[in-house]
């Protein structure tokens, strides 16, 4: 058993950590931090976890006994672990950030997206990208993970084969992405008050989302060169799920899409290639860590439709975090997240 | 006071119209049909109608009754119309219709798309189209109007001043178009389920969609061309509302496209063209016959972005019948259509 | 025209007075007032009005103004009219106070439950509880008016034929009602969140809900004397609606409660009874000012079942200060008030 | 490991059997069968399921293949299992019934609220009703097992401490229910639709529900004599969950209500008595197999209002029935059952 801190853990990515990790075999929590909720049973503020965690309330953050932890887990807003990452990485623990702050390798570009100076950049280069389909190998070694973005995860997965391939023109790629209101955080905003969101859609942030330079950066990865691209989010009524739908032009109309993907993603646990002709469903993946794509060419033309959905709190969030927890332990990477998903 | 007649008021446009027409001027429902309900009294159907309708009661489809209204609406499966409308065109009442059935101009590629042949191609060369922003002289005249669905009218009003103006790439452009449930009608299907809709959402018919054929004929008038449209639509948990999210590429990115836009619908009552910079929730327009529009061109590129919201059932159905009417028998064109969205 | 003024503009039942004004014959809204949007134009918080009160913005409150208005509704938190009304009411503009400050005829009572000293008991004697169907008199000659609360207007409406005519044992009164979250207002709290609200529902408030001794002062009235009442509230996931299931022992089983509620409502234009066996739905008064009542007796036994159902912000708010405003003023009572529910 | 058939998988109690047994450290699904979708993979119905069952498909009923699992789970319409029940008990497997067939003890109470005759009134004597709570050791011994129905769980438990302990005025029971869509199940109804269900709440078949003979039953048993219930069911806008409030009358007013229920439940692993002075919430149990109990007693009066909440998928139907297989076969009874509840 490994011993697991979470900072921040008030949120929907915190509870969702504790729900998940609530069945891991190897992991378990220890400490739980919160300013705001210290000396609060996290089960009186989630009930879901009564009869999971009696023992465990929160506390105020603290490094030595953070640092005691084997791993600590950041589900915090951005900033407080460029804050708190430097003193926890000298007691030798390893650290797992779902936040933004280390996501974007160029400390600069960070600074224009999120208004105000990166606080940590000496870290930077050490930083690895958590997305497991992408750098397994540089996350057995990380001491520092940057846990993706919702949109990032669910819209790199699905563009990474073209691209890998080279079969899309990178520089005219739309992703049109649709969340559930879990995206935007349990903070008291008017915005995300039921009786604005729900039986209601909207776009926003068309004029830029601070989602579009990570997808960026990694679709350049991908493509080995710049790309353009377009990210339009949307707000929609429900509470989990991300639909990214993607639009890619290519240039040969003769390669076999679905074997594309269906082999680029042969042997990764929890990237499901559907069917040729599926429309995946956000439900399908409610409460589990699957990322399902299908990948459809309507009309037999030259433009690509690649649908990816996965659950934002989970393979966008929590779940990917523990995925990458699996990994550098070297435990089964499946470990705490293999149940089926919660449908209907 | 005109006498107007409804075929089949047992759905949801059905209900729609009474609801609206209830507060009409000068027009009153003097016959509802339905065979399933017949003898039902439609306040006994809709008990939002107890109060407005006490003794309309639903009716068997009869050419003689039909026959003696001003006007009758068809808001009925396809096919129902191409039956009817010879015969009562000759009573001389006046024809309007919901369904698909005389929205395409040529009889092969509808039945192509509807899987039967067509079945009142001798009337096609009357029919108008009845998007009133587009045809307002001809629909004066008209004796038989089509009324366009609901995804055709987002997405046309979406994109006609950018193709009447010759600024965007005919070629490439894309429909994201997200839809409530109600799109999907009343029948008793299990994909319409509340467990089945609800907290998920999904694209669907990507290979292909009944609108598809009829948003590119209204394209290419407008294109003065040959179009290339890809639409994809999806299903969203919520009741009303469709968000069309449109790119097209410009070649002249130095357009002044907020003010081409309002330019183009300065004289419209139906369609509003919000402030620049603005992202419309479709509840903005629940209810109500409006469709908001907002136009972006993000991070400066060559990329437009429109978005455009209306509800499915009222200027995407019923509201825009209503507003035909209006128009064809010279009565205001606000009439019966003025009151504001439901929000919250 | 009489020109209104409304104080406290920004929340949900400040919006649905002007949606409900809109449409009004004999009055318009000259004032609205709010100290946080000062300045702002009521169609840019709320887009649904673009096209309707396109001059027309939040201004500070000020007495001169607002003493100019025929009328002056308060669509604000408790306290508030307290601090406004006495000088309002020497301008000689008549008062529709939405909030609780009226409510309660006893000025201890009402600082037991709102934890503050009543701010106007001098005004008590002469405001006059705005329920239509008990106090039309009254509210004729009123200066100043208290709306009732949503839930006591769902639940004194059902109790009171079954009170009025003495058929009920008051001592065992109970009131199970549910409500959309509009009733907990537009305030950033975190529990009005639809996160923490969709799929779920919760009671609240059992150990005692400040509308308890508002619903309890007027079913004494309609008894006669002391009432015993449990009142148990519920949050359920919608946006709108009230459902309030109320149930009360009959001595004499042999009395036809549908006759009994038919004829104590025969006048009543804003009070449906409907048939016997139904099941009123709270879509069916969406957006209507109606209220809907089923009477039920379960197995032939001495327990009655009532059903009453109302759109909170609009019976149980926006729509049932119009009202009030109409008797006030001499117009027909359904002036702005007799479009249909919206449904679906 | 032991065999598990399937009788009726399609619907939403057969998906969730899938989903829970597919965590299951000692069962596997053998067999499941459906007339209308043999052949189907599960997984392609089910697509939260895929990865999890990936060669199990629907197969048509079959007695030989069914008698050779170890148990076998009836997720079927009532009738069903009456007449599967003999033939498969005699192969020696166990059968547990989710349906109502075996729930009542008196065929002939059975078959008025049915509508039919009792299909296997000889196996009644040995029909073990479900729930563990009561039953545990009958449990054990069964060879046919009637699962409870989602109603009767919720209220039963919630009102099973007062009952036993003599402590409430047995005839005057009120349990006001409030149950998510899915206990409508999967068939294509249209009082089932998002757009008939979304938005709105309703009391339904308040003359009379299908659940009220079976609660009255259980309740009878707690009181060991007559009871008088009043049971109203409402339906929600919703997926999952039950949210029963129980009002009884109790004539010692001194006795400590928290300890009772504490005491009661204390070795019981799927109920949790919350804190004096909770509300629990439905989506706090949702996917669980748990039931949450608060007891109040506003005002102080001697009127007991008990809530109850359960998932009525999980311990309202699957769980439940996979908690009784653990018990027969001897396992933990928390076996496949011990995850948190999905929260948000």
């Amino acid at each position: 058993m490994i011993k697991v801190g979470i900072v921040g853990g008030t949120g929907y990515t915190g509870v969702e950590l504790l729900r998940l990790l609530a069945q891991h075999p190897h992991a378990e929590v220890a400490v739980i931090t919160s300013r705001s909720e210290a000396g609060v049973r996290v089960a009186d503020l989630y009930p879901n976890l009564r009869g999971h965690y009696d023992g465990l309330a929160f506390s105020v953050p603290d490094s030595a006994t953070l640092g005691a932890c084997d791993v600590v887990f950041f589900a915090t807003p951005h900033g407080v672990a460029h804050a708190l990452a430097g003193e926890l990485l000298e007691t030798g623990t390893r650290l797992i950030d779902l936040s933004a702050d280390f996501r974007l390798q160029d400390a600069e570009e960070w600074a224009r997206w999120y208004g105000q100076p990166h606080g940590a950049p000496a870290l930077l280069p050490e930083a690895v990208y958590g997305l497991p389909e992408v750098n397994r190998e540089a996350i057995r070694q990380a001491r520092l993970i940057a846990v993706p973005g919702c949109y990032p995860t669910a819209t790199q997965l699905g563009f990474l084969p073209l691209l890998e391939a080279g079969l899309a023109d990178p520089s005219r790629l739309i992703a049109d992405c649709k969340s559930g209101v879990s995206g935007a955080g349990r903070g008291a905003k008017v915005g995300s008050l039921l009786c604005e969101t729900s039986e209601s859609l909207m776009a926003y942030a068309v004029k830029g989302h601070r989602h579009l330079p990570e997808i960026a950066q990694g679709l350049r990865r991908a493509a080995g060169g710049p790309v353009g691209l377009t990210f339009v989010p949307h707000l929609t009524p429900m509470i989990r799920g991300i639909h990214a739908t993607l639009y890619a032009t290519v240039a040969d109309t003769a390669v076999d899409l679905q074997a594309l993907y269906e082999k680029r993603y042969a042997d990764e646990p929890f990237v499901d290639v559907m069917p040729a002709g599926s429309h995946p469903e956000t439900r399908s993946v409610r409460g589990g860590n699957v990322c399902r794509i299908a990948v459809h060419r309507p009309q037999g033309g030259d433009l690509v439709v690649v649908l990816s959905v996965i659950d934002n709190l989970v393979k966008g969030a929590s779940g990917q975090a523990i995925q990458n927890m699996n990994i550098l332990f070297g435990f089964d990477e499946r470990d705490g997240l293999s149940h089926a998903a919660l449908m209907p």
